[in-house]
């Protein structure tokens, strides 16, 4: 199989018939592969059977899945000789990735493995090294993961494969990703909306995802419902979903070599010829990508029968099949036939190295799927041209005389990424349905929503060839961007605050992952995964309170802190530099939580910058009698508080000009962690320094409010501090009746430092009362005209 | 139209031909819901335009969406019409049920809201009550909600709709559950994996579901994948999805009106023929149900052009077409000419009440679509037969003596509330593919699971009329149950701890829809949603990493404390009590951790009645020296945390053994929360009894250890209070290697006590060795072996 040059193969006519030396070298790599599988699922010793198989070469806890193996490994056989035919450059996505056995197993073959880990090389005694590290303690995990060579996918939580592949076809034209999808992930939501992707891939700029559907037919105890639909049933389905399907289906492994062979050369060359219309011949209708189905038997190859009861071909082959071995002789007999079933004489030398017989089809260098830099995407990565933040900050002469919509500043920033990256390609913005709606509409001007489907006269932004991603889907619109940014590209995720939850679990296993890439050498640091939360919790008037949830920020502040960084910006010019520190980090998830609605610009662009690289800090012009120790301390982290803390510092500032109020804004969250903690930990010192060891602090927080309490409880003055938030106090209703509502409001904050400052409950009660008055006018005012009293509405910062 | 028989209809081999009558009067029922609908989201005064309109008429601040609204009344228009005519049972899903003025105006029209807030009369009065409290203040949410009358869906967060809709029809034979599903929604993951409901659906003793895909063509600011599909490939997507389309489009009232009877009839007369076969002729191969696709434009019937822009089948009527009607009188004149072309004055009377023209499609009674009892499950709900759970106790005569599977122990009382369910068919258990291997097998003894699709010899537990729900998504399981609940039946939901996260947008709804319900007096408490959260973060041997997540307890922890409970039995029979008490509730969500893995048996059934009653409690057995004030108390919450606590404590008891040590174990982890904000929690003098005011005390948690601070940092010995957890330090390894690593281990435990108990760090420096010692020893074990050390593998609790 000679390399021949890169995407150039002509399209055949012909179906691919196999030479009998193509079908037995393939044959044989299939055989070592799934020796090889066996082999780490159940050895620690005597890896090439040079002995027979006795009790203490098996492993005291059987673990690992086999059932999905056997098709894994098949697939990676016929990928391999495709690639080396073809010259192709490709990545594979492995859905069932708790086939780890498999993608080790080939990663191995093809050397990629030994060169990631020279200690496990590619012979006898790196055989037994590879075997007895998977699912050992110490060793690796049992699933493909950021430890598996050529992966870009945990093969954890099932749902995602394919969201993943098409966010790393986007923008590598001349990539092929293969992806792996199996009937049972294939019943997940996540799955089931990604087949639409099809409909967003620009065939001119993006590489081509070439779907796998591994029917093996079951899950852990059931039938898959995919595999039992009866076949005209589901290929209506998948060409509704805009794929053309292409079938193998058998138990006869020389027959479904054949029979794979072909399909994967028909499957290409027809998205060669796809490609070359458009990008040659200019045409812009969306046609039918190919999708292979392949139906093989569950644990294919392993014991057909055990204690009696069916294993291949059914769902008890998921794990391990054979459960007994260290203690039922007759499965240490049957393991052992199983393994000297692929006949690993044939497959290995004296040295334990692969036969060439069975490397003939492996392709060379970084085209092997285990080398590939592209699953490996630090090592591709170029910096994104940023732009000086002062082309874009609003001009603040003084605190809050001017209002502004911080995404709309943001929006300008992000068009001109978008415009200085637009040859490069390598920026992308995802959301479901909302970059208009979240005021980042700017970016319209630089790139289009990117749209293969019919394009009417009426739309706007919609074109083929955009960066803009538009879903109403926040699964796809996060698998997408993981599968970018894993690829070595940059990118933003603006969503609603109160839905950004629908893909927790998606954001758990992206935080794994990079926690796990972190502390390997060999990975290169990626892009950060970038969350620019709007449409908040504070101002959902037009849809109320299932629309209101803070909580992300909670959830993200449970994983590594190492990865997590949460950014509460409040005002424009903060909110542009704490996109700007986003954009240009690596290997972060960064939260930050914005505003749409105008907010008063607070800090000019240099105090921004400087306010958000100290992450917290005090706002002398806010508080009152500087010069002295604070008596109480009004902190605020989010935009809607600052504003209430604000107005409070005022109302205190008229009300009781003699009391000493220090104002303290913080940007950065995890900044109140103790420094051993979180890296932005601040230490108690400068902790105290800030808010003091002994004065009532009261923290105007735009969440839940226990998340402050469960940050600082370790500090010194935590039992003065009095938290305020979100506590579910949610309906439809204006902005600062929703403030109300939660207590969060300056009347309440202000209120708050009466009783909570020592002795001003008795001298400060005319105001405390003042306070309480307002808030009672603002309930009947609200009832009647529906509005925000006007005092509220046309406050300002009189400073 | 005569009131017909329940599901009597003959199936029609002709289309329907509507009458001229019938169609003057569901145009005119149609036409005064439109007329509804603008009227909520623009007018607080002259509802009926008896006077030219001026500003003062419009309310000050316009929200709502007005986009969907025409559709969802045609829809509603048509199925009263159905309903009323074949006298059917019927429930509507609304999923663009952001379209809230359209149901709401129909319940209106047809009575049901007048008699569920009598203030909201049929009659001009109400009717400018209706208009004024729609995303009013105090007033109603701009979605379907709890507060609206029918409803079981609150149409905020999209993707659930049709998951609903099949939980509603599941064990409701005679009901037909109609579900509207929008282009938007249809995008989502977890919409597109729920077509394949059907495959779930008995048609002997569930219901029907229709689903109704409206195509108006856009989302907020795009157009849908669906609409822009060719048609036939949409058909081919939903054949796929096992439906036959039928499809009615068009722009032309009464043309649309036409098609749409035929439509409904020609769906209706298709569900009673297969249900028919399936209850009379007892066939059992799956058919095709029908699907409706109703493309009508985005807007319909709304302005054409607004400032030059057009509007009507645009996105630019998704909310508010004319947003500037108080200051522009262009805009002013163009809204009084879109609500009088609905000719207000032949649809209301001189009184404002809908004409008898109007209302002739109605149907009468329960019957009404807003009136129907199954959208309030509350009424119709039974207790669920729950047997004694001494039938069902491990027999503990001393503690730690046995070992028992909690959950497989659960399954038998599982099995015993299915037995004897079975004739009722009201009770559940939903699981993505889990059941067996969460050990709850034994309910496969009293009941199946569902499977419509092919089923071939090998096959166990699989058959057509089973009350197990098993598919590979957390999405439709909790959307199947929560369908369920919300009409009034029973039901548990095992799941994956790590893979809850998946849900966790759906549970925040869930939970929202509980808490509205619950200050809404019409509607009756339903039954809990109750979820076992097993194979959790401690034992993931086969899975490592990826799996490992306790975090959904502190996720559900920051929703409504009137409606969260999360229990951590640490045994079998803390698990059967706790389960039992989930069980017989209501109107909450329930959280169980519990694990399936072997678990030693700390409590009878007596004692766990009483303990799990208390919620937290002091094991004076596993203690030292109760006699005196404690030294140190070492408190636990989850199975093993538990026994990690009594490990250490037996390990004091040997090597310090004049040390007062009390263990206090927790069950029902809101106990530790102040009572002000939490039902369940404790008073002070209740904290400090337990747990002492000023005495160190050690926590192990079986989740993130900073939860257990921010409930309990209120309390006065909180400065004193130290908590091991889960702090992701997860791989692939052993169960007690898990737990060295995140620092929960015994060793560490006493170390932990060793350093905070005043004056032992010197008395006890030899023990805090021989502790360290221990762990060293087990990481040099685990290395060479594989396996856990055997003190601690074959570890019991000797008293």
């Amino acid at each position: 199989m000679p390399e021949a040059k890169h995407q150039d193969s002509t399209v055949r006519t012909e179906p691919t018939v196999l030479t009998d030396e193509e079908l037995r070298t393939l044959d044989a790599h299939w055989r070592a592969a799934n020796y090889l599988a066996v082999g780490q699922i159940y050895l620690m010793a005597n890896p090439l059977l040079h002995e027979p198989l006795r009790p203490e070469h098996i492993k005291p806890r059987l673990l690992g899945h086999w059932g999905t193996s056997p098709g894994l490994n098949l697939v990676h056989t016929h990928l391999n000789r495709v690639i080396k035919e073809r010259g192709l450059d490709a990545l594979c996505v492995w859905g069932p990735g708790h086939g780890g056995p498999a993608v080790l197993a080939n990663s191995w073959l093809e050397g990629s493995y030994s060169e990631t880990y020279p200690d496990v090389s590619r012979d006898a005694q790196g055989m037994e090294r590879l075997f007895r590290q998977f699912s050992f303690p110490g060793g690796v995990p049992s699933h493909v993961a950021p430890e598996t060579p050529g992966s870009i996918h945990e093969g954890g939580e099932l749902g995602y494969s394919l969201a993943h592949a098409y966010g790393a076809a986007l923008d590598n034209p001349d990539l092929l990703v293969a992806c792996v999808i199996g009937d049972g992930e294939a019943e997940t939501g996540p799955l089931a909306a990604s087949w639409h992707s099809n409909k967003f891939l620009d065939p001119v700029h993006d590489g081509a995802v070439l779907p796998i559907l591994h029917l093996n037919g079951y899950k852990i105890a059931n039938p898959t419902v995919l595999a039992r639909l009866p076949e005209p049933e589901l290929d209506d389905l998948l060409r509704g979903y805009g794929h053309e399907p292409i079938h193998v289906t058998g138990d006869d492994p020389l027959q479904v070599h054949r029979d794979m062979a072909a399909a994967l050369d028909h499957a290409l060359d027809r998205i060669a010829l796809m490609q070359r219309t458009a990008r040659e011949e200019g045409r812009t209708e969306r046609a039918r990508w190919p999708v292979i189905v392949l139906r093989t038997p569950k644990g294919w190859t392993g014991p057909a029968v055990v204690d009696g009861e069916p294993v291949e071909g059914t769902w008890r082959s998921h794990q391990v099949p054979l459960a007994g071995v260290r203690e039922i002789p007759d499965h240490l007999r049957q393991l052992e036939a199983w393994l000297r079933s692929y006949r690993p004489d044939e497959l290995f030398d004296t040295h334990g190295s692969p036969t060439s017989e069975v490397l003939a089809c492996v392709p060379g260098g970084a085209r092997r799927l285990g080398a590939t830099p592209h699953a490996n995407g630090g090592l591709l990565v170029r910096e994104l041209p940023l732009p000086p933040l002062e082309r874009f900050a609003v001009p603040v002469d003084k605190p809050g005389a001017t209002l502004h919509e911080p995404t709309r500043v943001l929006g300008d920033l992000l068009e001109m990424v978008m415009e200085d990256s637009s040859d490069r390609r390598d920026f992308r913005l995802v959301g479901p349905d909302e970059t208009a709606s979240n005021r980042l509409g700017a970016v319209f001007a630089a790139t289009d929503k990117v749209w293969q489907a019919r394009i009417e006269p009426t739309d706007e932004h919609l074109a083929r060839h955009g960066r803009v991603m538009e879903i109403l889907s926040e699964h796809l619109c996060q698998g997408w961007l993981e599968g970018y940014l894993l690829t070595g590209r940059h990118g933003l995720f603006s969503c609603y605050e109160a839905f950004v939850h629908i893909v927790d679990s998606m954001v758990n296993q992206h935080i794994k992952w990079l926690r796990t890439s972190r502390q390997l050498s060999w990975r290169a640091p990626i892009p950060s995964l970038n969350y620019l939360l709007t449409s908040h919790v504070w101002r959902q008037d037009h849809n109320g309170f299932s629309h209101q949830d803070p909580g992300f920020v909670d959830h993200v502040l449970n994983k590594s802190p190492e990865v997590v960084r949460v950014y509460l910006p409040p005002d424009a010019n903060t909110l542009l530099s704490v996109a700007d520190h986003a954009l240009r980090s690596r290997d972060y998830v960064n939260v930050i939580v914005a505003g749409k609605q105008p907010c008063f610009d607070w800090l000019s662009m240099d105090q921004a910058k400087a306010h958000c690289a100290r992450g917290a800090g005090i706002w002398e012009w806010a508080g009152t009698n500087h010069e002295r120790e604070p008596e109480v301390v009004l902190a605020c982290a989010g935009d809607v508080p600052t504003q209430e803390v604000l107005a409070a510092a005022g109302l205190l500032r008229r009300h009781l000009p003699e009391l000493a109020v220090r104002v303290v804004n913080v940007v950065d969250i995890a900044r109140l962690m103790p420094r051993e903690e979180h890296p932005h930990g601040m230490s108690d010192f400068e902790y105290d320094g800030l808010f003091t060891r002994d004065k009532p602090v009261i923290f105007a927080y735009h969440g839940y409010p226990w998340l402050i309490h469960r940050l600082a409880y370790r500090r010194t003055g935590h039992p003065n501090l009095h938290v305020r938030g979100y506590k579910e106090m949610g309906t439809t209703t204006t902005p600062f009746d929703m403030i109300v509502r939660n207590d969060l409001d300056r009347y309440r904050l202000v209120m708050d430092v009466i009783d909570r400052v020592p002795g001003l409950a008795v001298r400060a009660a005319a105001v405390r009362q003042r306070m309480a008055d307002a808030r009672t006018r603002h309930h009947s005012w609200i009832r009647e005209h529906g509005t925000d009293l006007p005092e509220v509405a046309d406050w300002t910062w009189t400073g």
